[in-house]
């Protein structure tokens, strides 16, 4: 059994405007260090698979067919067994 | 100037319909591999700091009084001076 991490972001070219808007509330609490902000999404899954390379290849396709849009998002993933 | 990766995640005890959602979905689609689910926020920002300690100071302070829930949610968070 296999911990995934999944980190999944917008490309940098893509306006955020969830993260504009988090950025505009701490600033409005006085939180003035926030510079910039970008908001994503995390997942954590339990995968089985035999090895650390067939976990890895179920995770990517699972990324790129239900968890990511890759038309503007990329992702980024940890694998840990346990 | 800091980079904060801050993940946070619900308590193990709060229930996750959105990850189990997610869950459904990857079996529908015969990910069988995938045993739990559960989905998460990612923040990526940068914070203007004189000292890690500072910086860190302030992240938790943005989190607890913005970025996370505490009565639902657990975070942790990563600093990179940049």
């Amino acid at each position: 059994m296999y911990k995934a991490k999944i980190y999944v972001t917008l490309k940098k070219s893509v306006f955020d405007p969830q993260g504009e808007t988090v950025l505009s509330a701490l600033h409005s609490m006085n939180f003035d260090g926030a510079k910039t902000m970008r908001v994503g999404r995390y997942f954590e899954m339990d995968v089985e698979a035999g090895s650390e390379g067939t976990a890895k290849a179920q995770v990517e396709k699972m990324c790129n067919s239900l968890l990511v849009n890759p038309v503007i998002e990329d992702y980024s993933f940890e694998l840990k067994e346990c």
